[in-house]
């Protein structure tokens, strides 16, 4: 696969493309443990003097135990393609199914040791998570609270410090 | 002014031209209060399928006060110019000085009822705060927390709404 860098700021038009629909996919891959999953929600900022970027997860997900514990994640985010394999990825939950066998992904190392990103995706995040904190119920929007949490399943917000960023 | 709406995605590369430094102005101006601070951190993304720009503020800054209370917020940033007000409004504290007077700033009505923002500006958001939450010592990279918390001044995350975009 090429690597074609790109600033910071430049990745974001095209995220924002990916964003909330059809969605990019999150990959955890460390200790043995891997899963991957679609997320539609993330932001990109500039915190603590670094480029960060966040992402979403609910306590529910398979993901959430591989996020507690590992170092990094990658986001891989399709444009234009790999519909079906988004929705696949944002409906199945990796502790029934292998999804990263199930849609065939063929995982590349990263630049960053210790990271894989998914084959095939247009644009990569590789992050180094630096900070995490929760949605709160009692401070977010009610009309949110009842459309997006009506089993109190607040996300964590991971911040990755993105290390990497690039077009595939 | 004149205000030229623009994408949401477009905005992100003119915020990071002013972040972390020079910075840009935090407004706040409601029921009867207003203070102006500069920030340096801040995030844009999609979350809750809405539009959000993430700010962070301090509880120690005069403004956290108007923050938790107000029910919009906005971003004005300055590119390539204003920069000594920037530093200005950076290191005096709202509760010693009228910055927006100090400064000879013109507010003017935003697009949306009760918010305000700086005239001479070259990128203005208009958010409405629909959730808040804290920076996690605990979870925060250990050296960020040295860094940038010797205080435990910990910072509160405000997510605005982006009701309105655009360029002045």
């Amino acid at each position: 696969m090429k690597r074609a860098k790109i600033e910071f700021s430049e990745g974001f038009k095209d995220l924002c493309k990916a964003l909330p629909q059809p969605g990019a996919f999150l990959l955890v891959d460390e200790g043995g443990k891997r899963n991957v999953m679609t997320i539609g929600w993330a932001s990109m900022g500039i915190v603590w003097g670094e480029p960060v970027l966040e992402v979403l997860v609910r306590p529910s997900r398979h993901t959430f135990g591989l996020m507690e514990t590992a170092k990094h994640f990658s986001l891989n985010v399709p444009l234009d393609k790999l519909q079906k394999k988004l929705a696949f990825c944002g409906s199945r939950s990796g502790r029934d199914t292998d999804k990263v066998e199930a849609c065939g992904f063929h995982l590349l190392p990263g630049v960053t040791q210790g990271v894989s990103v998914i084959d095939g995706c247009d644009l990569y995040f590789e992050c180094r998570t630096i900070h995490k904190t929760q949605v709160v119920k009692e401070n977010l929007d009610p009309k949110l609270v009842r459309q997006y949490y009506p089993g109190d399943d607040f996300h964590t917000v991971y911040y990755g410090k993105v290390l990497e960023i690039y077009r595939g």
